[in-house]
């Protein structure tokens, strides 16, 4: 418990390995992260929560790069928190792309993170926001949550953000329309990056025609603005600094903030209860009564509906 | 009751309508679903499961419809699941697809589906195994489960199959190399598509040599061949099929086929069991609980933890 608080301290003094060292607590999903999570408790809900997310090839990391620098400007402490779901499919670009974010890692206001499944269910949905507490405790004014992912769970942990930014780039347009549901519904700020390339224009039109289809349903309404980048020569990084900023104040004045903020405690309360609850599922007679049962289910004796009550039922 | 026993019978005489009905029920998570599963238990367990998977543009849908013929071919009757994972960025090709597809609906002797997510957190996790036991129970020879997202929750749902089918396509080398071991893990049976295109030698090579640094850990070993299709013309269908049976003989022999589906039964009762739970959790004084615990959270007043300790407490 005290080295646990030691290391809590160590993080709030900008030791960037005792911050590691909580996520990893956090990862690992250890038993010391209860202590951790009552330490860290009081000392969160300061930062910048941003989320960054986008089909594969848009250039996340280097945008991530961008606002990272553009943050830094501002004298502001950015942690990152780069999500790598694991896929088989989609993680190709996350070595090449951390590489080239190696020029931050030298700064002491930047602390950078790639995180993965350790093939738990919910995994993610449940680490992630508790690295996002680590970072928020230890003093980061901004925390960015970038995922590599393109799946729905991927996409829901970075619409956790106060503010989440969906980046596309021109060449796309079939993918937006046929996407457009799903984006008018998570994206707060909208980047077309890759701006200097033919067919930007026509991105940002077919955006724009998009957003004008869809209207949000629920709260007062946000009109998500389209900003133009080129990440890799930080072009468009004060425009789109601008739209983030804009939108922090909208939540603020709106009283989004907290509702967001509490929206995401409940997802954060939620996804460690049923963790926590399929756990003692396993744990019911050793796993034999789960084992038991699937046998019966296999054979037609019995539908996994009954199983899954007689399961429960010794809960 | 009696209403759902006749749309069961209806579905084992081969009515399409009915079947499409069950599946519905399985999508809305209907009340009635409990019945149907009950009448379901004793008649499934006969048909094949194959998962189809790879990442977007290798020609899932066309390889699932050159199946569907060969299967035709030797008179045996094809369900498909299409699953579509409602990501904001995968769902793209899927119209497009299915129109292609069509070919096949006007065939009495094949069902065609597709699944999609309402929302529900580990929604086709529970429902496609369901709706794999509506198709198994109404008599189809083959379930061919295709998915067409690519985030590691789609991946494990057809990983639930008797044999796994991981689909690439020339020019995707270096997906290759990233993801190599999550494919080594899925896969029993590799296709290489478009094998006609500049660059299927070397995707072959690639594969074979990530292969020869792979080896699975546990289990008796089987080696996942690789087969060279080009689906739009048919071409490399036999050799497919053949190292289909290859792989179900094998299964037969080891006594995998069993082990497997009792795997699945497993997994399906604690999708069902936690889906039950986490209904449970939202229900805890109407939902009060919770709401008051995540403003508490959000205050920082307590940590997550402790909030998810007395919010199952009252389970």
């Amino acid at each position: 418990m005290s080295d646990v608080s030691t290391l809590v301290e160590q993080a709030r003094a900008g030791q960037a390995r005792a911050v590691a060292r909580l996520i990893s607590l956090v990862e690992d999903d250890s038993p010391e992260l209860r202590s951790v999570a009552g330490l860290l408790a009081p000392l969160a809900g300061r930062a910048r929560v941003l989320g960054l997310t986008g089909p594969p090839g848009v250039g996340k990391s280097t945008s991530t790069s961008m606002l990272v620098s553009a943050f830094r400007a501002r004298d502001l402490r950015v942690g990152v928190l780069a999500i790598d779901p694991s896929s088989p499919f989609s993680g190709g670009a996350l070595l090449g792309d951390r590489i080239r974010m190696h020029s931050h890692t030298v700064d002491a206001g930047v602390f950078i993170r790639s995180m993965a499944t350790r093939g738990a269910l919910g995994g993610l949905a449940t680490a992630t926001p508790q690295a996002v507490r680590v970072l928020d405790a230890a003093g980061f004014d901004v925390v960015l949550v970038e995922t590599v992912g393109v799946g729905q769970s991927e996409v829901d942990i970075v619409a956790l953000a106060d503010t989440t930014v969906v980046l596309l780039a021109p060449g796309m347009g079939d993918g937006i329309q046929a996407a457009k549901a799903g984006i008018l519904e998570v994206a707060d700020v909208f980047v077309v990056n890759k701006a200097d390339r033919d067919g930007a224009d026509q991105t940002v039109r077919d955006l724009r025609h998009a957003l004008s289809l869809g209207r949000r349903e629920s709260g007062p309404s946000w009109r998500p603005p389209i900003v133009r980048t080129v990440a890799t020569t930080g072009a468009g990084a004060d425009d789109l600094l601008t739209a983030l900023d804009g939108h922090h104040e909208w939540l603020a004045t709106h009283g989004e903030l907290e509702a967001r903020r509490i929206r995401r405690a409940a997802s954060e309360i939620e996804a460690i209860a049923v963790a926590s609850l399929r756990a003692r599922l396993g744990g019911v007679n050793g796993g034999e009564a789960l084992a038991g049962l699937a046998k019966r289910v296999a054979a037609g004796e019995t539908d996994p509906y009954t199983a899954a009550d007689q399961l429960t039922g010794g809960v």
